[in-house]
């Protein structure tokens, strides 16, 4: 095993042969970065063995521990917000939640060169989440008129600042994150309206197309401005990051009696991904229960989970044997040798033979991905590498992303899922007509649609990224057939961590239960309301002792002969009321001009994510407190209502259709108090109305027991007991 | 020009070599149709001229005449919804618009049949719009419950039959026609989201996706089935339709300065396509006038306009020279003749030459957007002669789509597209490198873009039409310039098309005027509504007097200490009630028992499209009407309610989000009757709250008139007065 070595020289392209220097063995950290993530650098990848396998491991994990603990510790210290992928958290902006600091600049930037670690430290995840997550950054950072806090604020983004604007920003921005992480500028559209935004429509379509079409032209501008290596590594590759449309495109045939075979694999990745979900979650649990201990137990974990992957990614290729590179056909070289491909890693084998377990291990996940999409190459692997390769792979696809650093779980997944696929077709043997490199696309495809449960933009991404439009209708129904089966048993991977953060993502469709309730049983009291004009320290009291954000506005005599609902005012607004100081000495109403001359619009505007105002800010004399102010100008006059007998569930379709964040309820009949209620987000999420009706849960579980088959029963009625016990 | 000519032989493929029988020189019925179209049909596509020219032409425009009559007698007298395109009808409908008949059994046989004649009778047309509505239709009567009338109904279809799930079944089937036509199973999803579909949810996303991989799996199969020539023209050609990646595929390569050529046939794309939708929809009021006249009139109309057509397909070849045919290159022949391929007809030239003008006009719609995107054939067209086929392709565009048959749009355009964007690198010559296909399949998608303004869905369906992912960025560019541009003079075509038919279409978003105004403002009376317990003869006169299709109903005394609203009531229901004749002697609520024993919940299904139930099928006795009816286990007791002091466009938001038909206007003070009004879409309609409030138009022309610049409101303007004066 320690038999000298000479030097090999493991190129980036085939025909790229640079002269070689002596080094040492390693993963080498610009290799494992994406190929457009270095400008400039000029990598000479190179493996030498002149010193032995040991101080080779130990610079290996030596470099990838530190790599990983510079990323976890700038988002553990710096930007707690950037850990993760940040998916559910933009899916959950996107459906009304603002999540404090998920958008801002220090985010940003830990995002950026946390993952760009995570992923050079060897770590089995992906950087299309984050870059998801980067690109809603960007956007979010524009729409809330730059950072003035840093001085990159513009004037004519004023115009971005409300509510509907922002979210179509981060939404169009989370777009073309994906676009540039595949290279797929349709494929990003799609994602960002199937899997992340609540609502639809046609404009934001459009625009989600404008920004996703720049993304490609700069994309193929940067491709051949950088097309003659000046650019080192940035800019390498086309606009098809595994195309497999090469010399081999008919083998990529399939015929009727290979749709079996199509069934099946879209099955086992439905089961292989629900598993995976779900496992997904429980190490999830897991490791918050750690992390929340502190600062040095998050790094304590992020090291040992990356010396775990550094010992498999360099151990476990020595269970593989040397074969002996291919001698005939278009993978065999003139000299013998196969190492100028970096599909054949010579790791310890003697010269003329490769170890296929390493040249799936120490490569970076792209060049594998291409490696095992790769047609007429069904010789390549071995069954036994395969399977140890894909239980390294699953394992340490659940066992990383929960790691406190910037870490995406795509591209893992769509690597995990081409090993199963060429074990599929490898273990089906002669059964199975189709070529191994087209089983491995179907593999990835089935297991994508196993966790994360998205068709449409799934297809299209894979489209887009292997340039196969022949392989269409497979493609599609393998997705199909995976998500189908697999929602029998849980939710996509990104609505359970949403769960998992208590993040209140609010569905469209009601529960069944909810036709049972009426609005009046749901709305939790007390209700605090303010006049038409109200003493200014009730106004400062009502917004000290709670937290809501909303509150009606009840017109009484004199302004009003009977009590009467005017409108709703939002806190905010109150605030910036308060900040100003324009009171009244008696109560009365006060003529337009008034309000005219002292506000501007552009007082009311929306906040950035970084600076929302409070009322511990407000400091008032007890003179002030004594006066008056006039919300009328303020208040919103017409707001939404429900009636308080209205079924609950068609509530809930108005207020997610509209989108509203307050729904004001009033009586039924005319004797009471004209608003009897406020309705938010919480009112609606099955937690809260569960708790006020738990008879609902015990015929929700009767119902679940006996509407499902035992096994999925159970891992749902599992998620349920433990979302509700967590 | 009538010397004796031999025969020649004009196949369908390059390979196919079929022997030749002496016949009339005529643009044969069988290939004008697509090649999925005509089943075991084993066509001899031959041209001999052994007569003379004029004898041809009679045979050919007589030929023509029959069919384009067939097609418009069917639809005039059998079915006048199956005419046109069937995709503004469709429109409508997935927006909440009923109308008759679009969705019948008879309708789909008309579309089916009749747009085959169309199709073949040489008129400028295409399929895609009808195979739209036909799908549509299938989908339709899938929802209805099947036809009862021709006895095709199933049982387990009656879990269809509510508005929602029948509205998803016109989309994913709307999809499924488009994905068909194009052989773009992505490209259907998309165009139905964007193009057709009023509201979006995850779930119609994938069950859209499910449909259309349905239809490529089935293609494919057929593809494979028929691979043999068992099944004549049936499943020719592949899964790509306009497959261009041949082997020049080097020559589809495109640089940075290309920029500007692309941005040139993006704003002239709008610049055209705005001006033809312009022009369609002046020629459809003309053609509108004509119709209104009779049966007559309508095949007067369609006679003429294929006489018309015959003549220049037939004529305008004449102009044309004849050229040699190419001798060298990838396009000569061994035997220096080039008619084997049908991109070279022969025409009147003698042997060795061809028209490249009969070349364009005597072939289908498909063969010429294939030829005419082809790479490497720079030099097979002549500029004139381009000039000339653009022109009659545009015109005829125009004046075809009219003609009372079912027509589509689709096809012509991309033809007309290609065709323009083709000059347009002939006139630019050198200074631009771009092969002159690759520059039509730019100006087909720049056309479509100025014309129907969609975005995503028409990128994908050309990607998935031309195989091409290398060309997508500019493919995104071109339509996104082209709706930009577009956008300022006028809107899609199926927009206008819409608002010319009259169909309530209603947009998401508010007009301006619309925040200065009250619900109440728009609310027209008188309002009819019931009491709890109502006399049935009130019942029926009402129903009888009014075309209202809910009522309020409102609890008086005794049922209640003071009037309050109860909930509403559907036309639809009460019409079963009546029919049942489960009346009550005296004025009382009737217990739950009652109810149940009575009635089941299928009597109140929704009715399909051809079986609505009338007030003139109801015939009751006088004592019967002097009984009593409770509408109070009938009655929705959860209506949508607003307050009369809500603006207009948030009425709006709630109306168009929740897809409301009825929204209940209550009072704001709580002494008059507990519902003022009831809204329904017409009184959101801009021509309703202009006639009650015209000076909201004189602000809103004014508005516009230093909004716009001169050009672009003059357009806009023009099309405004011309949709309120027809």
């Amino acid at each position: 095993m320690s038999s000298p070595l000479e030097d090999v020289s493991v190129g980036m392209e085939e025909e790229d042969q640079r002269p070689l220097n002596r080094a040492l063995l390693h993963r080498s950290a610009t290799t494992n970065a994406s190929q457009v993530a270095m400008v400039g650098s000029n990598p000479c990848p190179i493996e030498s063995l002149d010193y032995d396998y040991w101080t080779a491991f130990w610079v290996f994990a030596g470099c990838n521990l530190a790599l990983l603990l510079l990323a976890s510790s700038i988002t553990a210290f710096l930007s707690p917000a950037a850990g993760g992928s940040g998916i559910p958290e933009v899916k959950a902006y996107l459906n009304g939640v603002d999540a404090p600091n998920i958008f801002s600049l220090r985010t940003l930037a830990v995002k950026v060169v946390g993952n760009i670690a995570a992923v050079s430290s060897s770590l089995h995840v992906g950087k299309a989440g984050p870059m998801v997550h980067t690109g809603a950054c960007i956007a979010a950072i524009f729409g809330q008129g730059g950072s003035r806090k840093y001085g990159l604020t513009c004037r004519w983004l004023r115009y971005f600042k409300n509510d509907r604007d922002r979210r179509d920003l981060v939404t169009i921005g989370a777009g073309a994150g994906v676009a540039a992480a595949f290279r797929a500028p349709v494929g990003g559209v799609l994602f960002a309206l199937e899997s992340l935004s609540s609502w639809w429509r046609s404009a934001l379509i459009w625009r989600s197309f404008f920004t996703t079409a720049v993304v490609a032209v700069v994309l193929r501008l940067f491709i051949e401005l950088c097309g003659t290596g000046r650019c080192g590594m940035f800019g390498r590759g086309g606009l098809i990051m595994y195309d497999v449309s090469t010399v081999f495109d008919d083998l990529m045939t399939y015929h009727l009696k290979d749709i079996p075979t199509v069934i099946l694999i879209g099955v086992t990745g439905a089961l292989l991904g629900g598993l995976y979900n779900f496992l997904m979650i429980k190490v999830l649990r897991l490791y918050n229960a750690i992390n929340e201990r502190g600062g040095a137990h998050k790094l304590l974990l992020a090291a040992t989970v990356s010396i775990v992957t550094s010992c498999c990614v360099f151990g476990l290729p020595w269970l593989a044997p040397c074969r002996p590179c291919p001698t005939t056909g278009p993978l065999s070289s003139p000299d013998g040798t196969c190492h100028a491909l970096n599909r054949f890693r010579r790791f310890h084998c003697p010269k003329g033979h490769y170890n296929d377990l390493a040249s799936l291990f120490l490569n970076i996940n792209d060049d594998a991905i291409r490696n095992l999409y790769s047609t007429g190459t069904n010789d390549v692997y071995h069954p036994v590498s395969m399977v140890i390769f894909f239980v390294a792979s699953y394992a340490l696809g659940v066992l990383s992303y929960g790691v406190v650093a910037p870490s995406g779980l795509f591209v893992p997944i769509i690597l995990t899922g081409a090993t199963y696929g060429r074990l599929v077709a490898m273990l089906l043997g002669g059964r199975s007509g189709l070529d191994h490199g087209l089983v491995a696309i179907l593999g990835s495809a089935s297991f994508l649609g196993g966790t994360l449960r998205m068709t449409v933009s799934v297809c299209v991404i894979i489209l887009e990224l292997t340039n196969n439009l022949l392989l269409l209708p497979l493609v599609m129904l393998v997705l199909l057939i995976s998500k189908t089966v697999a929602d029998s048993f849980n939710s996509s991977i990104y609505d359970l961590i949403l769960r998992l953060k208590g993040l209140p993502h609010l569905d469209g469709h009601a529960e069944p239960y909810m036709r049972q309730l009426a609005v009046g049983d749901v709305v939790a009291g007390p209700l605090r309301s303010f006049g038409g004009v109200e003493k200014v320290g009730n106004v400062v009291h009502t917004l000290r002792t709670t937290g809501h954000h909303a509150f009606p506005v009840v017109d009484e005599p004199p302004f009003s002969p009977a009590p009467v609902l005017y409108g709703l005012v939002l806190r905010a607004h109150l605030l910036v009321l308060l900040k100003k100081r324009e009171f009244l000495v008696a109560p009365e109403r006060c003529p337009k001009e008034y309000v005219a001359e002292r506000f501007q619009a552009e007082d009311f505007d929306k906040r950035g994510s970084g600076k929302q105002d409070t009322i511990a800010d407000v400091v008032l004399s007890p003179e002030e407190m004594e006066m008056y102010v006039d919300l009328h100008p303020f208040t919103n006059t017409s707001p939404y209502t429900v009636v308080e007998t209205m079924s609950l569930a068609k509530a809930l379709v108005l207020f997610r259709e509209v989108g509203l964040r307050h729904l004001l309820v009033v009586p039924k009949a005319c004797d009471r108090s004209p608003v009897v209620g406020i309705l938010t987000r919480h009112d609606f999420m099955p937690e809260h109305i569960l708790e006020l009706h738990p008879v609902l849960l015990r015929s929700r579980w009767k119902r679940l027991r006996w509407q499902r088959g035992a096994m999925a029963k159970y891992f749902r009625s599992l998620i349920v007991w433990v979302a509700n016990s967590g």
